[in-house]
């Protein structure tokens, strides 16, 4: 798989993780992981999958609309993300854009070392 | 000064030249940089300016709404911005989304290795 196809899988599977089963994102994140989620900073899988799973709204529904991707540095990659956040209840979805910095894994895989999310409130 | 104070002095500096003095956004690139404008994937300080002097609008005027930086790895930094872009003659200005990734350089100062760019279509 090219780094794009990567990047879209990655990003396919974070978000139906959010929707279906949010504290399964601990696995996607290490210690040394950092999110900011619009403008707090957060450390730590614990504190991550914290933070996420105790946002104010259960049901939600991401759709996401761009996936650009770059190479960063030692096999790590770029993915930013635009999209739309349906929060179940709600009538209008909101815009997000989201960054993640993932790195590689002895395993041939990724986590995410930082994960930086804004709501454009559109 | 800390890693949000420089990455905020980055930002200002960067759209402060973007809007008064585009062709020396080329001093911020080098060869190995990446640029992902819009979904299109454009290297090197070279072809970065010439996209950037060339895109269809002359005057314009970024505001920036919100700065969020991280630590990256071996003193890199990650900086993801959220603001409007105002073109001159038009009434409404444009959300846009972007994010760098800063590398250190031997004189102490950074470069933009990693930079994707989308507008929002508020």
């Amino acid at each position: 798989m090219d780094a794009d196809a990567v990047a879209k899988a990655f990003v396919g599977h974070y978000y139906s993780t959010f929707d279906s089963n949010r504290p399964a994102l601990a696995n996607l994140y290490q210690d040394s992981s950092m999110l900011t989620f619009e403008g707090q900073k957060i450390q730590g899988t614990q504190n991550i999958t914290a933070k996420l799973t105790s946002l104010p709204f259960q049901q939600c529904q991401h759709s996401v609309t761009t996936v650009d991707c770059q190479p960063s540095v030692n096999g790590a990659m770029l993915v930013f993300v635009s999209g739309n956040l349906q929060l179940a209840g709600e009538q209008h979805a909101l815009k997000f854009s989201q960054m993640f910095h993932l790195m590689p894994t002895p395993q041939g895989s990724f986590y995410v070392h930082n994960d930086i999310f804004r709501l454009n409130y559109a």
